[in-house]
């Protein structure tokens, strides 16, 4: 398959999974967490399903769209392995949602970094939470969840926290 | 709509635009050009409809995916208002097909630079060449050609030079 193919079959099933998040979690409450601001198209995709008053993004800096920036309270920078384990209060709750889109193209250092923030994230998220994930996260108390139709299994992931 | 899902139709609507043209200019020989190699994803999904030997990518530096990038006599590196009018001996011949994204977010510079184009591209192509454009070219002699079901009017572009 080519890269543009592929790309657009990650996208695709990137928005697939924040809009079945999304009506999943109607209803509830609680902060929503984006990992990776990037250009800020995913951001802006997270504005349309939710309050952005809820939405906290973490990432190493902002290089996005200017359209598509959280204004500076709502934007947690620095590397995530440091701003996760104190970003409790900058929340304000336990969050009902998170999403990691944290691939960097190097499949064991993306592994490696969900594993790491695993257990940092899990702390933030409260019972019933989703995380939608570009890599897998293998944690005891979080259940994958049945994926959008099209999505193939392994291209993207939806897990519960128990 | 969402930059995300915004993203999202035009990525398909270019591949599914590549693939129709690869699929009316089958049998017809010619090199294929290609304008802004960027990360390669296109160049990559080009390969799989053309031959490679084929391709000539236009840009002004390499920042794609290393397993993206064309050799050193198919990458025609500058300014593509200055390559483009002496790249015939380069290419070889009458190209069959070009490929122009070549948007930079800008409406109003991104048509410019497609105006300015155009006559340079026009003098490159062969006779029933195909041109597939994120932007609208206004040639006398292009006309422009039915779009993929699914891909919205405007949202790109196929013309047929005469």
């Amino acid at each position: 398959m080519s890269r543009l193919n592929s790309f657009i079959r990650r996208m695709s099933a990137q928005r697939d999974c924040l809009n079945t998040a999304a009506e999943l979690l109607e209803g509830k409450n609680g902060p929503v967490l984006e990992f990776g601001l990037g250009n800020g198209r995913t951001y802006d995709h997270l504005r349309s399903l939710f309050n952005a008053s809820d939405i906290y993004v973490f990432d190493r800096h902002v290089k996005a769209h200017p359209d598509c920036i959280p204004d500076d309270h709502h934007m947690i920078l620095g590397d995530i392995l440091e701003t996760l384990p104190v970003a409790l209060s900058r929340i304000g709750g336990l969050a009902k949602f998170a999403h990691c889109d944290i691939g960097t193209g190097d499949k064991a250092s993306s592994v490696a970094l969900a594993r790491k923030m695993g257990e940092y994230l899990n702390g933030l998220l409260q019972e019933g939470a989703l995380i939608a994930s570009d890599q897998p996260f293998d944690m005891d108390n979080w259940t994958a969840c049945p994926l959008p139709d099209g999505v193939a299994e392994g291209r993207y992931h939806i897990y519960r926290k128990n």
